[in-house]
């Protein structure tokens, strides 16, 4: 028996739905879609502006890659893992946190999970329920929106403020939220903006947190890279203000986001989310969820073990001689301004004023042009992050190669500028 | 500020919602509280016939260990990977599983994943829509219901006929189907049967899926270990009667759980998953979902290739000798029945004369005592399976454990028999 046209198929997708744009695209589709832009017979590298990889940067440690080679060759870590991660790693990751913190984490506050995507899908599914909604920053990580609609969770963005270093707009934030907020999400240091948030301003956030009822979700991934004024502080500090869940990985400071190991948090010393039941539900997300690798998981305590301090810092140097650069040549492009030097994470904001330009009416039109004509990939912040022409450059790249792109982007610029 | 008890936090949950008993209970879940009820001043080993890991039975061989040794050591693998995995480990699994079909996979036909965890959590949210069913096996693998219901998918529940080989009850697959029917899993070789499927009843399946309209997925994640008459068909030989999507992984062939590397397949040489648009789903979920650790796709390649036949018939051979210690022990308990000596995976169901007792009612106060008096786990099939008075003995560790555990078992039975 073949198949033949007369079967009813009762999977079949409705065209108008699936055509229909989603309300959120991701960055990894936004930069498959600028590489299928790409000029294919270029014969200059391409420059990656619009993804943050920092292993094409850097190379982890021998004594990182010798913990997984020794975890392997253990054969100790074949097995499936506990559904909140082996003891030994929960353990060693609430020692290393605690040395930043006023109180002391138990293994117990620690979940292991597939990267720091993982940790945020949970999250978002053990805050759902009918008519929740979560305050999410704009601009922030469309990751963090995709997965609270994944969810059926209301979104609702607060504006960061350009001009003030890119704080929370805390006004807009109490305007937005009401007795069916149940969370708030930051990002720090930030992403896209660079930003690193003052102990003081983070303080004021737990203190809105608790007074308005909701916790505070902190993404800290980019926690190492920092290299301003402000220091960083985790969220985590102002627990006892306000439940907070801090997310994190081994991704960027080992650069190894391809080895997919994360965590989540709760840095809650007063135990409001276990009381209010939220731990609970936690636990039931990660029973029916996949699990970060045994092995990776094994190597764990070697790895913040046996991290050197040097390594950090030699790199944080190299990530803010990036900073400089970029931020420098960007003001030298008249067609961009960004409002505020980055002091961490290893993005820059920059807002297009595309009046200059005879040929380019926004953010997306000139990261296509861009991809075709010049093979720089950028990210379009008004497509990608709802920030209607600003886009998003990542710094943390090779000098020669961030300097030449950014070189290409300013004959780009001038090419297409409107003549006088 | 410190925290007040003042405070109406919104993300509470509701107590009476958390206590309900979870419509779905995950065999994580249920071996997780057995354990909490062994008598902790035991002084025999636990055996733990209650959850399947072959790596704590085998270990995987040199080769494997060192190609991911070698993915590591090359720095290739530490970036994060497209969505869909990594095209070398795409090409070879389309490679290695085109050999017993009768057409050719594409590399596009393969989506790698974290383990085939993440395949059944991606499939169930691509094949999700308002009304939509889908038709699982009973007995069967409780995750499959419980990430069903996660995308609100309504659940029914075909039967499995003990009396033959726990063939598929293809009446009751026609009478619950409907039009809103969208796939019917199977798990061949059976988890938790054992059974192997013949060439023809697969077909049968096949047939009745393009006539009902719908389509088969097919969880193989215990393809190599058959040892009955049956060998081993995959279902994907009949995707040009109706699109089949197979999962399955190196879990339990290279006895690595924990490397979480899994895969969904489109065995579907018509393109009628493409033409319906849920290929374009599947990579919509696969855009906002985690993805397996780059360093063992980029081991893939290797991993398949430089494994020996001769590795895999001696692993084979041991399970089916720990199948026909397991059979022929229970056969010698009068307290219980196996109605089908198992032909593959590392299970077999036993239905418990619970009658025969005088002080244990039911599967559940059967495991729960066994844990407790005799440190021996297994797996209550009411409580985890929806079979009351059924049990799922997993026959794949140590042979002279297997042999302690059904000794226990034994016993056990005795002590707890009716006085004449």
């Amino acid at each position: 028996m073949e198949s033949d046209e007369s079967t009813e198929w009762h999977f079949w997708q409705d065209k108008g739905e699936l055509d229909k744009a989603p309300t959120v695209i991701t960055i990894r589709e936004v930069t498959d879609m600028l590489r299928e832009n790409l000029n294919k017979d270029g014969h200059r590298p391409v420059v990656p502006l619009g993804h943050g990889d920092p292993s094409s940067f850097f190379r982890t440690s021998a004594a990182t890659e010798d913990a997984i080679v020794n975890a392997i060759r253990s054969a100790k870590y074949n097995c499936y893992p506990p559904a909140n991660g082996l003891f030994s790693a929960r353990g060693a990751i609430a020692e290393y946190l605690s040395h930043d913190l006023p109180y002391k984490l138990s293994p117990d506050d620690v979940y292991l999970t597939v990267g720091c995507t993982q940790a945020i899908e949970i999250i978002m599914d053990a805050l759902a329920r009918p008519g929740a909604n979560v305050l999410l920053p704009r601009p922030g990580f469309p990751y963090h929106e995709a997965r609270a609609r994944c969810s059926n969770l209301e979104v609702r963005h607060y504006d960061l403020l350009p001009e003030q270093g890119w704080e929370i707009d805390l006004e807009n934030v109490r305007a937005l939220s009401d007795e069916n907020t149940v969370a708030m999400f930051i990002i720090n240091p930030g992403n896209p903006c660079g930003s690193v948030y003052t102990r003081h301003h983070l303080e004021k956030v737990a203190e809105m947190a608790r007074k308005l009822g909701f916790l505070v979700v902190a993404d800290e991934a980019h926690e190492h890279f920092t290299f301003g004024n402000n220091p960083f502080v985790s969220m985590g500090v102002f627990g006892s203000i306000a439940p907070v869940l801090t997310v994190n990985s081994i991704s960027k400071r080992w650069s190894v986001p391809g080895w997919r190991l994360g965590w989540l948090v709760t840095n809650d010393p007063n135990g409001i989310l276990k009381k209010s039941g939220l731990t609970k539900k936690i636990i039931g997300c990660l029973n029916v969820s996949t699990d970060p690798p045994t092995p990776i998981q094994g190597a764990i305590p070697d790895i913040l073990k046996k991290t050197k301090k040097e390594d950090l810092s030699k790199m944080v140097e190299i990530v803010r001689e990036a900073a400089d650069t970029c931020y420098n040549k960007v003001e030298e492009i008249p067609f961009m301004t960004c409002p505020h030097k980055p002091e961490g994470s290893i993005f820059l904001m920059v807002k297009l004023n595309v009046s200059l330009f005879d040929d380019i009416n926004d953010d997306l039109e000139f990261c296509l042009k861009l991809a075709k004509e010049e093979s720089v990939i950028l990210l379009p912040a008004g497509l990608a992050l709802g920030m209607k022409n600003w886009l998003r450059i990542i710094f943390a790249v090779e000098p020669s190669l961030l300097e030449d792109g950014l070189g290409r982007i300013k004959a780009f610029c001038q090419r297409h500028a409107k003549k006088q």
